[in-house]
């Protein structure tokens, strides 16, 4: 903490800090409660994720620090990122950490507040639209519909140790809508935990960008969408969202008609 | 649709709709995309759970219409309400449709759509913050956390036939943590079933009210929560966090060191 020093000639500096869900990717899906924060910035950390556009909201004369993806390890560990928020906050005063979607949610933004409440930084959360929620709600697919879906389960589809969650194993045996948040790289292996469940025509929607004018989706079905993916070249950011309510979305309509054709077929 | 008649003397009208997350409950957690789409409404049609300060932000000469809270049959029926957007729409233009969280997560906006997309009414999506993420965010309860949690699984509290939802007795046997909407008039049947589980001390926060002036939140565990709430008195609308990660509430920590100290006497 080599910047503490500095705190003693500026005797005015009251570090605080907010965290900000700077939402799933369209600038205007922040809301009016962080956009108002922002304005008192005296410094904004953000992460890879968020629109840098958001940065108008601050005044000009703030820091602005770009901070990558921590959970990538690129350019900033975890650790060097809480330690980076505490000290801009002793030497500016109010530190704004803007991180897309929801700070909380599927994000560390507990070990950031905790971190700095070790050093009495008082802290304060605005939440955000976390991409999980936002991106399938934006292409109309509802997570609970009326003999569809009772209801959703959020799952990681990255991890530390290089194994997939073994909540996505039960997830993917549920009858729950499935999605997966940084999963797309490992997208043929995730479909095959679904289909080692016989949901081999499980309706499947991988959404790119969610919420932004590079927004792309594809639809297909378990044992279809890794090859579609890798046919469209999807990549990260993406939600993988499995459940028979991407059956409601209009480009499941000549899949399901492919599919009754194949039926038909079989049938004669 | 005895109104239609009335639109061929209004060539004018351009029928479209707006679904708009009002979000958790604060009007600022409102998003700009929200507040922006307001400023255009020819009629505002907002459910009992929406915050009437937003109405502030639509013009003063729009048409505001309370229509209740759909799912508890009050006020208006789902198809009612379908209709009645559909109506204001041919009648007078832009229908802006407000519905507390997010209109295609916990909520039946896919239905108001998908009727008005039967009469080709246009219609936009502006997500919003469901309470089931942002509550918990607001009291810096993390839904992941390592060592605690890999997922996340929101269920349904209520249903139509009066039973719980499968999804729910899954997930009180899942490792997620385990958000409950809607679930608080039945919370001592819901806790039964994770202590069916053998979760007894499984740590539980309700949190009524979440982001407005009234909130309130309870912490205890499996054990204790029905009797907590009753004794605090805590009505809906409240969401139910099961999950280790409450473990991480500051409210939590006199809770553990009692039940660390019923453990040292046993040991004794």
């Amino acid at each position: 903490m080599k910047l503490v020093a500095d705190t003693v000639r500026k005797g005015q500096i009251e570090p605080r800090i907010t965290l900000i869900g700077a939402g799933p990717g369209d600038p205007e899906l922040l809301t009016i409660k962080g956009m108002k924060a922002l304005a008192s910035a005296d410094v904004v950390l953000y992460d890879a994720l968020v629109n840098e556009a958001l940065l108008n909201y601050a005044p000009q004369a703030a820091v602005k620090v770009f901070i990558g993806k921590p959970s990538d390890d690129e350019t900033f560990s975890q650790d060097a990122v809480n330690k980076l928020i505490v000290d801009y906050a002793m030497n500016y005063g109010h530190v704004v950490r803007l991180k897309s979607g929801d700070p909380f949610f599927f994000a560390r933004g507990y070990e950031e507040i905790d971190f700095a409440e070790s050093y009495s930084i008082p802290s304060e959360i605005i939440p955000g639209i976390s991409s999980a929620t936002g991106a399938p709600s934006l292409q109309k697919i509802p997570m609970l519909h009326k003999g569809l879906s009772e209801s959703f389960w959020a799952v990681s589809g990255s991890s530390e140790n290089g194994k997939l969650s073994a909540d996505l194993l039960k997830a993917a045996a549920s009858d729950a809508t499935v999605v997966v948040l940084n999963g797309i790289t490992r997208v043929a292996e995730i479909a095959e935990v679904f289909r080692r469940n016989g949901k081999n025509r499980l309706p499947v929607a991988v959404i790119e960008n969610g919420s932004t004018p590079h927004e792309r989706i594809v639809v297909g079905v378990v044992d279809t969408i890794a090859e579609l993916i890798e046919e469209k070249r999807i990549g990260a950011p993406a939600l993988l969202v499995f459940g028979a309510v991407v059956s409601l979305h209009p480009q499941f309509q000549p899949i399901r008609d492919f599919y009754e054709l194949i039926a038909q077929e079989g049938a004669y």
